[in-house]
């Protein structure tokens, strides 16, 4: 017996549906479009009150307490990566706007007992794959990214993330009025821990620190057939031995630190004019912001080294570090009482993704609750997590909702 | 005083001008139609037939002996690499038509004399920048590359050359009827041979071999966040390690080769995705067939050593030999006395570019002549060759040519 929440995530993972049973749905993109489209229906069936706003977060309001100026908000994202998978994201949205849903049916039956509103959102571009930085609308809407800013980040062909939210028709003009009290998120975990341990519910607590460093390799163009070795200035061989010294850096350095090298752009990139600018996306991850910070620093140092002699300079594009934060402890408290009273088996730790709850815990107290996922397997189209540890989420979180909104 | 080809020069500079003095003419743009249709007047106003055949070969007929069905073809190409110089191609080209226009007068002063026909060409796609393989035009021409092939071949974002074409009006249905007896082509070096020796013309006897290899990395998606980094299968890094190794190949292996790898794309090139695609070219170039061969055979057996340990394989998209080729060695005579007449210094030489005269020499005899190109820098929009040196080399093909046509 299928529940509704994995009737609903069947529906949406037909919404820009890839050949190998993942997702595709890059924001700003008629796949995302088309997912918003079937989001904003099910908040209106429901009878809660759709707004979209300037940076095209969407919010299902149930006004539980018409007086109270207050709201908790639950939600995710529904974009993803172009190799994504049906969980990442969706999940949250999906089982936040159930959970909105069961509350409010809760609230009426038992009128007086919630205190505030209660808001089912989506959060707008949170995986950064068409447009950097990632978690744009919730950081937007926290306050510490400009909504300028925002609308005018380019895709790599130069379309902005304002032109495309206007062209699927989710540049909106509203603004949620209500005064966020905290924020709840549900989530596959993306990684092998739960799983490994048997554990049904992750509590998490704070997360791991990053350095992003993209940095700019400035060769110089020639013809690759004529032009002698020695007079090359080869900013795309730079560049890989700068990939393989960052990766070796981690490797050898047993810190633990996680690093990636995922993104790359190459200018003229012809086969036959030697590279002369070549831009790659470099991220050190570490639960010690510390370590990340100094990791960057001598990666820095050894790659313009390594790179000298070939007479190609490094450019720092973009030095963002991203510190440890403490999620909202009192989340923490009701998740583990709520698991513990369902009888579901829980435990504390960090998250090392980045999610839409850390960019909002800077102006909410944030919690963030995962189930487990296969293997931990993510931005994959073989991600996986089963139907009844699914529920077993969506559970919990319509219980923590349920004391957040009612509690003093 | 400027010479009229150094007019001419500037004029087709102006047509995809790139701030920094350079040209940016990709095959079948706007700016490749601009080039074209000034060249289509250049053609018509010198009273020569134009025709413009099914690939976008561009020609202009000088019927200098009607009764004749041989021409002698002279040209070159007008689409440049994105950072393309002033001269490479485009100097070919007007030459060449200046070249047929003195012909043709001498040919009405001295009636009889003429024995065949004169053609100027524009060949389509010579770089290879937007459309893969380069030489495309004249290569269909010669018999060695199937139109309809030709016409499907796709770039970056899956527009055909066919489409191109179309798109700017040069998908013609002429063919040039007449039976091509020599073709010869003047060019910039690309090279540093010529200044470095202080010779004014250099007369290309042959040419290098090279193997292309395109290899496609396969590893696996997985979030670059959370997962565990033994976990990972990163085609990236394994791409990096191999341009780092090909580089190696050649200079430790002291062969004297040339090595290049100057493309590459991603899948899905998002920050947060380890990447599970990649595609690099990879060439070797050598004097000799059976170097590049080795290097290349050597190559591909460390590579898959290499990235072994990293969870990656190796697919080969495509292996091209181009193995080394005499040039025209009655066209090399006539060249060396002209420029004997002439007064020019001249020496034998081979060419590690490719051209298009080396994709026509497998139809019929083909000439190549150089001339100096500043420290032989090419592909660069600081591309430069003084207009005394670029008129020499138009007086000995004006020369040569009108040998070839008389000759018996």
């Amino acid at each position: 017996m299928t529940s509704t929440l994995n009737r609903l995530l069947e529906t949406f993972a037909r919404i820009g549906a890839t050949p190998d049973g993942g997702v595709c749905r890059l924001t700003g993109t008629p796949e995302d479009g088309g997912a918003r489209a079937r989001l904003a229906a099910e908040i209106v069936s429901r009878q809660l009150g759709l707004l979209v706003d300037p940076i095209g977060n969407m919010f299902g309001v149930a006004a539980l307490a018409p007086s109270s100026q207050e709201a908790v908000i639950v939600g995710s994202h529904l974009d993803s990566q172009p190799t994504g998978g049906r969980y990442d994201g969706v999940y949250g949205v999906l089982a936040g706007l159930l959970a909105v849903e069961a509350v409010a049916a809760r609230a009426a039956a038992e009128p007086g007992k919630a205190k505030r509103n209660l808001v089912a959102a989506n959060w707008t571009n949170e995986e950064g794959a068409r447009f950097q930085p990632s978690l744009t609308g919730s950081s937007v809407f926290a306050g510490t990214l400009a909504l300028d800013a925002a609308l005018g980040l380019a895709d790599g062909a130069g379309v902005t993330l304002g032109e495309a939210l206007a062209a699927i028709g989710y540049r909106g003009t509203a603004d949620l009025s209500l005064a966020p009290r905290r924020y709840v998120e549900l989530h596959v975990e993306q990684g092998p821990l739960l799983e490994e341990k048997g554990v049904e519910i992750g509590i998490v607590i704070g997360c791991w620190a990053a350095r992003k460093l993209s940095l700019v390799f400035h060769g110089e163009p020639s013809h690759t057939g004529p032009t002698r070795m020695a007079r090359r200035r080869d900013a795309l061989r730079a560049a890989a031995r700068a990939i393989e010294l960052h990766h070796c850096l981690v490797e050898l350095g047993g810190s633990g630190a996680h690093a990636s090298a995922a993104r790359i752009t190459v200018d003229p990139n012809s086969p036959n004019v030697t590279p002369c600018r070549v831009q790659v996306w470099f991220e050190f991850r570490h639960e010690d912001a510390a370590v990340a910070v100094a990791l960057g620093d001598r990666f820095l140092a050894e790659a313009r080294a390594a790179v000298a002699s070939l007479g190609v300079d490094i450019e720092i594009a973009v030095d963002e570090r991203r510190g440890t934060a403490t999620l909202d402890p009192h989340g923490a408290a009701l998740t583990a009482a709520v698991a513990r009273e369902l009888g579901f088996s829980a435990m504390e730790m960090k998250t090392i993704a980045g999610h839409d709850a850390l960019a909002l815990n800077k102006r909410m107290p944030a919690s963030l609750i995962f189930v487990p996922s296969h293997n931990g397997l993510s931005h994959n189209p073989a991600e996986f997590t089963d139907e009844a540890a699914l529920d077993k989420g969506l559970a919990v979180l319509t219980d923590v909702l349920w004391r957040m909104v009612t509690e003093e």
